[in-house]
């Protein structure tokens, strides 16, 4: 019977594969000189750290998502094996579930945090509440891409390898008017609500090639298509927390390039319109990284649209 | 004396080529079945009018725009040449110069309007008020190609010729996208300037492709580009009208194609990101229209951006 009841307590220490966890990671100083008091983030593993703590991979959520939205990634044929890889799912501050806007004391402001703020944040949670002091990888994507950016110079001894996809080191002028416009709706608002459906006819509007979404919604199914959309806006990611990412993204300013030791792999959507890929591919080009282009007309979605292509080409990158 | 006061007299009876005109034409029933009371149309004539009133181009103004920013394309060296045609540019309801939200008498709620109510306003100028009863083409640009598309099939018989250009008989499913987002601000906002402010950076967003605004200006003069854009947003063209234009994008409806008489030169930019041109393609290839398509990354302004192969291929099909 005590055998069995430690058993038990040892399994309620360490959560299932998957699950949504919790770290207190203390006061988190940010580069604009501010303070998250006692920030919290959240995160998932997936896979078995194995004795050599070399199988480790860092994956950051993207813009707007969390990390159950990375858990269909995992899996033995998916893009990481958990029979090979110890994976941590970790949510980008500002995402409503590590500290954001909406989880925050209401009687402080929610500090500008940037994306190298976010990757901060995270490497404190792998050194010094998961014991971590280096992974086989970093990697991301869209916004994620943009946290690897920064991971890859600002820790560049920290990883073996690293795959930005369609991420960016910087914005380009298209990106920062995406999100300028998302951004006036929103400070704009009186009712959130209603700001965060016209922020999601916008995104729609950029998220793949207007040639793409012809195709796939004929106009006449507009009606139903708009409700889509719509639905849920601003209920699942709160207008204040997509604001807080918004801001962090158009601040990302990676580099130098110079620093970067990792062996990098860049993926990129050649016709991407919310991510401009032509500063993921020059600063691949300035550290003579491959570079893998996505091509197909759905745009930032080619990681989706173009799976396989996609999946084998950082599988093979990652598993060598 | 006599004499010369006669002349002036004369004189100031009709407007110098190109001068901002305006006419009454009473009260306009609408598509909706709301009426304009004393609608008012702006109009400017350029060239004269031949014996056989057989040289007539009809050009309705663009989204946002009004009848001065089509003066440079008639000229001796330009797309019209005025020694040939006599130009009838008019000003669409809702752009601020003809009736619109902005110059209606407030205590009437100014009514929805139509790409088709702007081109039956059209027809009630040219035929009531200045007695020209059919014309050798019609013709304009983006929600000016709307209102050609508009015009050819209402009043098959009027023209002889039409070129929409860059716009549509109905709008895709990303331009719908688009414009519900701009109409959002619109109509979420307070401030009616800082959302034209918004409104611009969406619009400057898909203008262009990201690939050409990416090329043009460096994120290092973003700053700068941005107050190039916000600068007067909202002044030149109130709120209130982008929004009633918009309204009236969103419900262009143009047909049936089999209704067609005209010989139509369709021209599309195949890149384009704000009228999407597929629509119009379709609608070309119903009625056996030959198509101009331009095919450069600088989008929707593509007829600027590739100004010779356009102007050319219109000369030549207004001309010959």
């Amino acid at each position: 019977m005590r055998a069995l009841w430690l058993l038990a307590a040892a399994v309620s220490l360490s959560a299932a594969d998957g699950d949504q966890q919790f770290a207190s990671i203390g006061d988190l100083k940010l580069a604009s000189g501010e303070t998250i008091r006692e920030c919290r983030i959240g995160y998932r593993t997936l896979g078995t750290l194995n004795n050599a703590k070399s199988n480790v991979i860092v994956w950051p959520t993207w813009f707007g998502g969390r990390t159950e939205n990375l858990l269909p990634y995992v899996g033995a044929d998916k893009l990481l094996d958990p029979a090979r890889f110890y994976v941590v799912l970790v949510d980008a501050l500002g995402n409503g579930v590590s500290s954001s806007p909406s989880n925050s004391p209401q009687r402080r402001p929610f500090p500008k945090v940037s994306t190298r703020d976010m990757a901060v944040s995270q490497h404190v949670l792998l050194t010094r509440v998961l014991g971590i002091q280096h992974v086989h990888a970093v990697m991301g994507i869209s916004m994620g891409g943009m946290q690897t950016f920064e991971w890859i110079t600002a820790y560049p001894s920290f990883m073996d390898r690293a795959v930005p996809i369609i991420g960016s080191p910087k914005l380009a002028t298209p990106d920062l008017l995406l999100w300028s416009a998302q951004l006036g709706v929103i400070e704009q608002a009186t009712d959130p609500l209603a700001a965060m459906r016209t922020v999601q006819a916008m995104h729609q509007f950029a998220l793949q090639t207007p040639e793409y979404r012809a195709a796939q919604t004929p106009s006449t199914e507009w009606a139903k298509y708009k409700q889509t959309f719509e639905s849920g806006a601003g209920e699942r990611v709160k207008a204040e927390d997509w604001a807080s990412q918004l801001r962090a993204m158009m601040a990302t300013d990676a580099g130098p390039a110079s620093a970067v030791k990792a062996q990098v792999l860049v993926v990129v959507a050649t016709q991407d319109h919310m991510v401009n890929p032509l500063p993921a591919i020059a600063f691949a080009e300035q550290i003579y990284a491959p570079i893998v282009r996505l091509e197909g007309n759905c745009g930032h979605l080619a990681a989706g649209c173009e799976a396989a292509k996609f999946t084998a080409a950082v599988r093979r990158f990652l598993e060598r």
